[in-house]
């Protein structure tokens, strides 16, 4: 083991108590040769065994009595190159390390894998213990997927359901959750969708066989959404979430990309509160299938590893490997190619041929209005629109050109509204 | 193949279209060596080969030529001799065949595909697409289940929803299913449970490593429910849904029961409507999960037989078979035993002293009430009770003696409540 933070550490407790039944659905008896963690000295749970810990990963890698690595250190330096030499050792490697496996050196890393016949196995990586990876890699093997659509973050998830139920600020639930330990005191990674990111890129990989950077992917955090912005998406039947979606964009390229969305009440994914997490797949034979659980957490993220360690001792005593079907670089659709329906509030001066000019603005710039509300208060309006779907570069010329109407007096939200039947 | 209907000719349909693909995933050239039917001068679509068809299916079984095979012909006679074949000659069988697997000889099956080392896989007969079966057998197989609740039966979720969401009768709601050809003519099998018990029996083995017969669950239909029962449960903030629980009772015992059941609208399984599918499972460190899908249908299930296939040739190509631990027999829970919270509406004289003499048969039968609503009408009142947690055998002996008190004119429904938090 590399690292013993929360999920390790609720790895080691998982290990010892279903020692018997592991060994039986594993197949041979699973010890924990070491555990190479940065600080001999902290303080640790009492069932940390302290005669197993070391600051040497490198060794404990190298060492010939080790037969399988589980990597939970997180982060792309040191891990990569322990990751490397386990791999160049035929080592089978676990990990939950989304960074590591949504860069450069993950793709790598997969391709070393396969040459050294070795596991790299990623299952806590994504949506900690729903089992999403596996059934994209083997039940779906088979299957054309269309889109892939997950709620992948449970802090913003959190977040945008507690300025949903309750109308509160997005500064204020944010503070809530940091003090329920569900946000990092500096949260960028998650509300600004680098974490989603990474999943994505996973995603892209996984369920399409495409390799693509976290790097490269479309990503729009929440910190613009605003609590009026979620009532209305409420009162026009909407739930305001966080999404990854990944999906074909004609025959060769994939939409790649992060951003809260407005999702029908009626759909599967709206329904998913607080911090859980759920991945929506769209496949062409299958249908609909919807993957829910807790997508962090010591236990949960363990659970996941362990699911993949046996996976790996398995898969080492019968001498194969899990599945890893070559990928190919990805072309990812520019972002102004993008097509969704879109929701636009605006403030606007209560004057006759106000809503003209406004939504000549729209037709101009073929973005086709769907559905429009409009309530009025002392001289002013809210006008709220909803589009048909509409090319992203031609929204943002309607932005552009909206804001530069007199009587335009602010653009409130604008969000993608997706999973809706036009 | 054995048989062709309409998963059948789906997944001809899914082998031709993807043969490229599917040849990468499993590492060899998938070729349908041969199906066999019943009748070879039915009308079939064109896309399937008529130079394959055979009225021999024991032929093709033995036919060395033929590596793997899936059968989808359904029932016990003469699938089971079939299958058996298969296996004895190491054959690996995929099948969709829900009756045969949670028969006495779907038990004697999984031994001989052991002794034999074949796979015998039926991701396919349990809850359609949705990758249910190899979840539980790989990715959670290190996890300690504590229950798995499924809406593993499309027609009973469409009838029950459809009655919830349009207050319609079942009498009703049961010919439009039929109409839409999502009910049987002869509905017995669906709406009496017997479909839903099966695959209880097939969830009880893979999730809990327990040999479970069909037969021997415990089942309820949903026939008696009443559109006024599902009202007054949407009204107390319920959905009715048809249910198959199994459940660890104490060290040594299952709970393997299907019936209807009122579920909280907060837990996700109350937001899966229409005919699509659900399963929730409560792990020790997984927590909750749900995955969820459709259940039937063609396409949907063929796609579930090639996600098998796939297993079954990379795992006939790499001389090794899919886990299947060992089972052993489960010792049922006997249905008085159960502890349930239940939902329990009366309809009284509106006299007074009724509420006291009804409360003490609760009472007196150690049945604890939570909470209780009363609507009055015209000298009669309907009385809506909620237990606490109770033993099923002091729930039917308060209903015994309520019935004899004279007050009261009538028990209207009885409904297990599933997913509340107490």
């Amino acid at each position: 083991m590399l690292g013993c933070g929360t999920v390790g550490s609720a790895l080691v407790g998982i290990l010892q108590d279903r020692s018997a039944a592991l060994a039986v659905q594993s197949g041979a008896s699973l010890e924990i040769g070491g555990i190479a963690v940065s600080d001999l000295t902290r303080a640790r749970a009492p069932h940390i065994p302290r005669e197993l810990l070391t600051a040497d990963p490198a060794r404990l890698v190298a060492d010939p009595s080790i037969d399988v690595v589980v990597e939970l250190i997180g982060g792309i330096e040191p891990t990569e190159g322990l990751v490397r030499t386990a791999l160049q050792l035929g080592k089978p490697v676990v990990t939950a390390n989304k960074a590591l496996l949504a860069s450069p050196q993950g793709v790598a890393l997969r391709t070393m894998a396969k040459e050294h016949g070795a596991d790299l196995l990623y299952e806590a990586a994504v949506a900690g213990a729903i089992p999403l990876v596996r059934a994209l890699r083997e039940s779906l093997t088979g299957e054309r997927i269309h889109r892939v659509m997950g709620i992948v973050n449970g802090t913003t998830n959190f977040i945008l359901t507690k300025m949903g139920e309750q109308g509160a600020d997005y500064a204020d639930v944010l503070a809530e959750a940091q003090a329920l330990g569900l946000a990092e005191r500096d949260p960028t990674a998650d509300v600004e969708g680098f974490d989603a990111a990474a999943k994505a890129a996973i995603l892209a990989g996984v369920a399409f066989g495409y390799d693509v950077a976290g790097a490269d992917v479309m990503r729009e955090g929440i910190t613009a959404i605003r609590a009026v912005d979620v009532e209305f998406a409420e009162r026009l039947g909407y739930a305001v979430k966080p999404l990854a979606v990944v999906e074909r964009a004609g025959d060769d390229a994939l939409s790649v990309r992060v951003h809260p969305a407005m999702v029908p009440k009626s759909h599967p994914l709206a329904g998913v509160r607080n911090a859980f997490n759920a991945v929506f797949i769209e496949g062409e034979a299958a249908g609909e299938l919807m993957l829910y659980g807790q997508g962090a957490g010591g236990r949960p993220t363990a659970s996941a590893v362990v699911g993949d360690l046996i996976d790996a001792v398995r898969n080492r005593l019968a001498g194969t490997t899990a599945p890893s079907p070559d990928r190919q670089p990805a072309r990812l659709l520019p972002e102004e190619e993008l097509r969704s329906q879109y929701y636009v509030s605006l403030d606007v001066t209560d004057r006759p041929g106000v809503l003209a000019a406004v939504t000549k603005v729209f037709g101009d710039n073929n973005v086709s209005i769907r559905s429009m509300e409009q309530e009025g208060y002392a001289g002013e309006a809210r006008l709220l629109f909803v589009t048909h779907l509409a090319r992203e570069g031609d929204v943002q010329s309607t932005l552009r050109e909206l804001a530069a109407i007199d009587t335009v007096e602010q653009i409130g939200g604008v969000m993608r509204i997706v999973g809706d039947r036009e």
